[in-house]
Formats: C-alpha cells, sequence, structure tokens
C-alpha cells in the first residue's frame, strides 16, 4: 500500500501570517504524523499558540509518547502558559504502522470525515479545543489501515466559510461527488475544498483555511518517499 | 516569489528502513526549514541518530536559535550521547524572511550545488559531520533570495552510487541537462537524480540515498501552500 497526503492552507482575508499551523513528521516506531493546530484569534498572535502546540505534540511524538497523551500535555502546556484565556484546536492524523491503524485525535469542534470507497462518515461528536480548562480530553477515533480509505480534516474556516453571504458550505455534498468521480488525487480534493470555501467567501476568506487530505492506496509505482511543498512568499527588507 | 521544495528518498536495498531523516518546518520569525540528516550505518540504528539530530535542530529552530548555532548543539548532544563513536551528517537549508537569504549549513562532506539560472556551483568545500569530536563546525552559506535560484543537497548514497560497478554518478551534468532542458519542477530533478543514482547501483542502492531540490520561481498563480507527502508502507502482524 501506500500513503498520500495533501494539504493546502490559506490564510484570512489582508492578513499576512496564517494562525494554523501544520507539520508532518515520522513517528519514531515506523509511519507518520499529520499535526494541525489552529490557534485563537488570527495573525501572529495566533500563529505563535499554534505553533507552540504543534511543537509540543511533535516533540512528545518523537519520544514515543502516545498520540492522546500527546494531545493533553500540549492543552495543559498552553493551559498553564496562558492561564486558560487562550485556546486553540488541535487535530493529530498519524499512520502507525505498529499497530496497523490510523489514529485520529481530535480536540477541535470541527468535524472530519472518514471515506471508504465511496461511503462517506461524518465524525463531529462532541470536543472541545486545548488549553480552556485542566482536563481537556481527546476524542480520538482509530481505524484500521486499508486500501480506498480517505480521511478530511480541517481547520473552522472551512466551516464557516460563506455563513457571511448565507450559503455555508456543505463538505459531505463536494466531497461525496469527487469521489463518486476519477479517483481524485488528496492534493485534487484538498484544492477543490478550499477553493470552494474562498469562492463562498467571496475571494476574502473570513478566517485561516487549511485542509488536509489523507489517502490510503493500493501501491502503485516505487518504493520512494516523495515529497513536495509550494510556498508563496514575500521577502521583507 | 514562491519557494518549491521537493523531496526523494530510498532505502539501502533490502534494508527496510532508511537511515536517513528529512524534515520541513516553519521558521518562527518567516519562512521556512529543510532539515536533512545521514545517521552513520544504515537501518534502524542509522534511524535512530539521524532522528535524534534532526530533533535537536528542529526543536532549537523552533526557539529562534540560528541555523549554525543548531548545527553545533546537535554535534554536542550527538558527541555527549554517543561518546564520540557514532557520527551523522548535517544539512539544513532555510529560506530565511527576515534576513531575504537562503542559508545552507553544512556538516556533510557531500558537496552541494547552487544553481542561478543556467550557471552552476559546485559548494565542494571540506565539511566534518557531527558528533566526532568537540568543536565540529558547520561550513555556511548564505545567498540571497531570488528567482531562478536551484538548490541541490544529497546524502553520500548519490556520492557513492554506481562506485561499485565502475560508473560513478556525476551530478553536475545530470543537473545541467536538465536546468538547460524545459523548466522542470523541483520534484523532476529531484526523482532523475535518484532513479540515475539507483540505475548506476543496478537497481540494488548500495546506501540510503536522499536527494533535495529548492528552486525559488517568480510568483504562478494563487496564495495557498501546498503540501504533498507520498509514503511506501508495509503494515505489520
Amino acid at each position: 500500500m501506500e500513503v498520500q497526503i495533501a494539504a493546502a492552507k490559506t490564510n484570512k482575508y489582508a492578513v499576512l501570517e496564517s494562525g494554523d499551523t501544520l507539520e508532518v513528521v515520522e513517528r519514531p516506531n515506523g509511519g507518520l504524523s499529520v499535526v494541525l493546530a489552529d490557534g485563537q484569534t488570527s495573525g501572529r498572535g495566533a500563529k505563535a499558540v499554534s505553533m507552540l502546540v504543534v511543537r509540543k505534540v511533535i516533540s512528545l511524538l518523537a519520544e514515543g509518547v502516545r498520540d492522546g497523551a500527546a494531545a493533553r500535555a500540549a492543552s495543559d502546556s498552553l493551559y498553564t502558559d496562558k492561564k486558560g484565556k487562550v485556546i486553540s484546536t488541535l487535530n493529530i492524523i498519524s499512520v502507525d504502522l505498529e499497530t496497523g491503524t490510523v489514529v485520529l485525535t481530535r480536540n477541535n469542534p470541527a468535524p472530519f470525515f472518514i471515506a471508504r470507497e465511496e461511503r462517506i462518515d461524518c465524525i463531529a461528536s462532541a470536543s472541545s479545543p486545548l488549553g480552556a480548562s485542566r482536563n481537556v480530553r481527546p476524542v480520538i477515533s482509530e481505524i484500521p489501515i486499508e486500501a480506498g480509505l480517505t480521511l478530511v480534516v480541517y481547520t473552522d474556516g472551512l466551516v464557516h466559510a460563506g455563513e457571511r453571504t448565507g450559503q455555508p458550505m456543505d463538505v459531505e455534498i463536494s466531497l461525496k461527488a469527487m469521489l463518486e468521480g476519477q479517483d481524485p488525487a488528496p492534493q485534487e480534493i484538498a484544492d477543490a475544498l478550499l477553493n470552494e470555501a474562498v469562492h463562498l467567501d467571496d475571494g476574502r476568506p473570513v478566517d485561516d483555511i487549511s485542509v488536509v487530505v489523507l489517502r490510503v492506496l493500493k501501491r502503485r509505482g516505487d518504493d520512494v518517499r516523495r515529497m513536495t511543498v509550494r510556498v508563496p512568499i514575500s521577502v521583507k527588507g
């Protein structure tokens, strides 16, 4: 099999820096984890918060700490640092080759989607962000790694897209249409959802938006790991 | 402008795990860093070493520590941990938006290439791996961020490719041919170099090979950050 992950990320309109942080890291016992955090508010302050959370999580995962424990630790750390006044959402998607499962750890009111072939489930159980209090617990879903699996995880910019114009986005309908189509690449799915959200916000996103799509597929081609990153930049000074 | 980064990575023949570790992280003051380490020997032991080095470096970069200082700290940390008996190479490629430069930090006897349009420079100054002694210093190159810049960095699997069969690889000639062609995407360059190396090793790489290509281009298209990762997996149990 092979795992393909794609992410697409954009900033709130007229804000230079996204408050979302997304990193992909290798797990010490095999596999990899995608860590996505959305810090409260937007711009530099939110970015500092989401980076703090992501750093904490990836340093714990690197030590072999389990995902749920890493999420709790990041929550306590944020709570201690900001005295409960600043919150952050967190999603961890781990492909754990030791257990043969995908583990989804979620401290985010925004739901996520699991699709197996063309059946789509929306996981929308109540889930609190990190940092609001002591005893914040993540909601954890664990599913076997199998070919045909698609996961879609996002920050609340996607949830709120279109609300201003009275045309809220329906992620499930969009995803269903894509999965019924021509076996889309994860990057096509992520880009299409992001583009739809930006379009519903009239080209001026009301919040930072990040979309992550993970697909498990039958092995196609060689044994080479590949990664590409594309970042628009403006050089200061 | 925009930055495009691509990586291609394969394992030594018949070894399950690559001893190379590669991560891409955001810099706290803007921009991003690619961190690549190659731990001594191959398989699990080498992987643990290269992960240790990469984790140390990215945690320091996240705190705002400069790249050279992070490399020295990782060396001292490895030296202390392994008593000077295990070494690791390290390359850090940072797109630093604060200074408007690309900073290349190198503790790796393998050279790297800087191409501006079609002019190619091979940077092959003497450079020692981390962990062999106290006082290991990185070799640092700093160049302005400008459209048309291409950087190619790799681990020694590429250097030694073909030596067994008496046909050593000439990275510069291959790179030159590609850059004279049709404006190749970074992933095409990384894949072509990796494929050539594997071919010269008769399809059985004598060492782990990682190739990283970074290009700075005029802005093409939208303001969306994108990332894709492709990982072949075998589920245990």
